[in-house]
């Protein structure tokens, strides 16, 4: 018998960076999330380093009906929220991967597990929609 | 024979919230951080649930150097980026609390323990100066 498999958090499509990036704040949507913070990691690099970088971002999302019940349960799960969502350029293709709050949030906070099992599953079907 | 002790990554002040908050991004400076981000978690609890919430924000601090290292050994570790402060009112008082990166982005890819442990001792620098 083998563990069930948990549905991927990641991907990698052959469309442009800019495609992909354009599409993801309606697949957030589906499930909840609202896109709270943006980081351009080739132009924060750029700007404050001088160096060359592939084109990179991090978005911050947010289900604030999920975040609410977590900060109930634990004020310092905002050490790790919003949930990271980072698109990049790959060769012609992009790669999309959301972060396992299972892995993060959960392994610091055993009550949180049940909260990031469901964000965790959302987030599944937002890299699922993307395609 | 005892394990030396972490330096801590959490203070909890009385002073109020406004000031504490005031005072972050220059303690952060001195160690080579800026604000990339902030969540104003009251804020938007309130105008996206309708729900009371105590005043609590999230900063998102960078140190370019570190973070275009750490990019360099594994485009992965944006999921764990920015490096999270949080800030809230607690009673009269108010918490600042920084990440633990060499509980998140250490746990997850062994190759960033050196550069997470010295984000971890920076960091740690930044609370001890918050006063």
């Amino acid at each position: 018998m083998f563990p069930p498999t948990a549905p991927p958090l990641e991907k990698t499509l052959a469309r442009s960076y800019d495609d992909v990036l354009a599409g993801i704040p309606a697949a957030l949507a589906t499930e909840g999330f609202g896109v709270l913070t943006q980081i351009d990691v080739h132009e924060t690099l750029r700007a404050k380093l001088g160096v060359p970088f592939r084109r990179y971002k991090i978005l911050g999302a947010c289900n604030p009906s999920l975040a609410h019940r977590a900060l109930q349960v634990s004020l310092e799960v905002g050490l790790m929220l919003p949930c990271n969502i980072i698109v990049y350029e790959d060769g012609t293709g992009t790669v999309v991967r959301a972060i396992d709050p299972t892995r993060t949030i959960a392994a610091e906070h055993a009550d949180l597990r049940p909260i990031a099992e469901e964000v965790r599953a959302k987030l599944a079907r937002v890299i699922e929609q993307i395609a």
